[in-house]
């Protein structure tokens, strides 16, 4: 998009690149060094550390026919607050290694830079220093720290029999908004699912709020929900059945023509939330909990010792129709 | 080079290739735990913790054509390993994206793994999860954590008037061993450069032996040493004449032909060698401790106010022929 108008990344060249980066990121909290450095020097997040890194890679997780810089940065240190939440944990330092082709224009990558910073500072995370890199294909890998919030971290393994399984927020959303940027066909009733798709959000807050009540076990919904609570039952060695009817399908999901709302629920990826297990007990407190900061909270079911089940067919099955990045399309 | 033969990774998909990973990686030390769930969780490196990232890219930091998986798993580790040292830092913690194009082979991507965990041994250092995409060129990030040894971190900005400026090891050969690759005319004589391009090795050891001595600033020769000179100087407002003559050149270089040993010295990158400043009083303990591992160390000049040179020519100018990624050849 704004590969046309101005100079280029490569006009520039890196040091000047740095230079804004630096400009940016300059000075550090207390006595943290940010970017300037052969590293950036920061406070231990706590006596446990969380690390995870996620990428997102042109023409594979964004396009620019649809994305702004701000957008790709915005989505990239999202996904990986997701992942710290999903430990039930709060996300503190963050760095990203940037790929860019030559002919990237400099205000992309402003704005890339822009966004960045805006969702650093929506979650309380410090982007602290990175790297730039040429590249035939824009990447951005971010790598984020964090640190248990309350007695956590809560894993994937811990759901035991008899605890209730929930989600967060609404499912389908940001492969709904997907479909309707690529088909070009945005409208009023639609852009709540752009929004879904392209300033995705984590739920941190929610996070904090859900350690306090003591979650057995917890995943985010970024491969889609079939794979995901694939991956939560596997770990706990546990089964469910869910049934269609429970699911919190994304109601603007009905705006989009020739989209099956309940197979973006089950199969599309990014929604970012969080689906996790909880003393069936606690359900309600954790309703209100995340009630009061306007998240809704949905009770899938009840863990079992049997088959993991949706809508009355094994969840394997729905599963190998699921996100698998590496298989070609 | 194994993408011809044998089963791609787009062939068993991403869950395959997360499962050869996590066995890999199964376990972790202590309470920590390391791949397979949403993030790894790992002891704090120290109070403050030191954070870097650094990419590999296909085409431009590596070609396949004569580098093999292991080679670049190793260096993504190295190179961020050498930041680390170059704080006077000792690594801990790492985390690698990797981006696959769909056709490169599951052997290379085993191979590639090999690598990352051999530097990873190397420089004790916990590989402790990572991320997989596709991608139409093959790319890894490395995060790597650590912690400053002894007072540190060392950073560029220290150097005072009267320090002495060293440099570990040898220069130019990592360029050397680049240039001999790509004409394809590797030789036992020059086999030692293409060692240095291929296998880096991050001073961790020198580092920590160095700290005891109280650096006053410090920075790792990864763009070449006009380029990494001049950063030094420049955060310390500091000059330093430096003599041709002083300058550890690799003597494998005398073995390449059409190309001056010199300039290589001078401008080629990825030596990944420390270069610092230290009391001028304790030059003589710094040779001696790095004596013991086997390293040599050169007194490149003494720092002051004056202007930056390097035989007897601005440092600038010699700057302005160095590495710059993102400037297209």
């Amino acid at each position: 998009m704004s590969d046309e108008h101005g100079p280029t990344v490569s006009d520039i060249g890196e040091d000047a690149l740095l230079r804004r980066i630096e400009r940016r990121l300059e000075g550090g909290r207390g006595d943290e060094l940010w970017a300037g450095d052969d590293t950036a020097v920061v406070a231990a997040p706590g006596a446990r550390v969380l690390i995870t890194t996620d990428q997102l890679v042109e023409g594979l997780d964004f396009d620019l026919a649809y994305c702004t810089g701000f957008d790709v940065g915005w989505k990239a240190i999202a996904a990986n607050a997701s992942d710290i939440a999903a430990m039930c944990g709060r996300p503190a330092h963050a760095v990203a290694a940037v790929g860019l082709r030559p002919d990237v224009g400099v205000a992309f990558f402003d704005d890339l830079l822009e966004g960045l910073l805006a969702a650093s500072g929506r979650w309380g995370i410090s982007l602290v220093g990175g790297d730039l890199s040429g590249a035939r294909e824009i990447s951005v890998a971010v790598a984020l720290t964090g640190a248990p919030v309350g007695a956590g971290p809560v894993l994937r393994s811990g759901a035991g029999s008899g605890d209730a399984l929930c989600i967060t927020g609404t499912l389908g959303g940001a492969h709904g908004g997907l479909e309707i940027l690529r088909r070009g066909s945005r409208s009023a009733a639609t852009e709540v699912l752009v929004k879904r798709q392209l300033r995705p959000t984590a739920r941190v807050e929610e996070a904090a709020a859900l350690a306090e009540l003591e979650p057995t076990a917890m995943i985010d919904v970024s491969d889609g929900l079939a794979v995901d609570l694939s991956r939560l039952l596997t770990a706990s060695k546990a089964g469910v059945a869910v049934a269609l009817e429970a699911l919190p399908v994304d109601p603007a999901l009905a705006h989009v023509s020739d989209l099956d709302p309940l197979e973006a629920a089950v199969l599309g990826g990014e929604d970012f939330e969080l689906l996790f297990t909880i003393g069936a007990d606690r359900v309600g407190d954790a309703v209100a909990a995340l009630g009061r900061m306007g998240t809704r909270l949905t009770r899938l079911g009840t863990i079992g010792e049997g088959a993991a089940t949706l809508g009355g067919r094994a969840l394997e099955s729905w599963k190998e129709k699921g996100w698998q990045h590496l298989h070609s399309p």
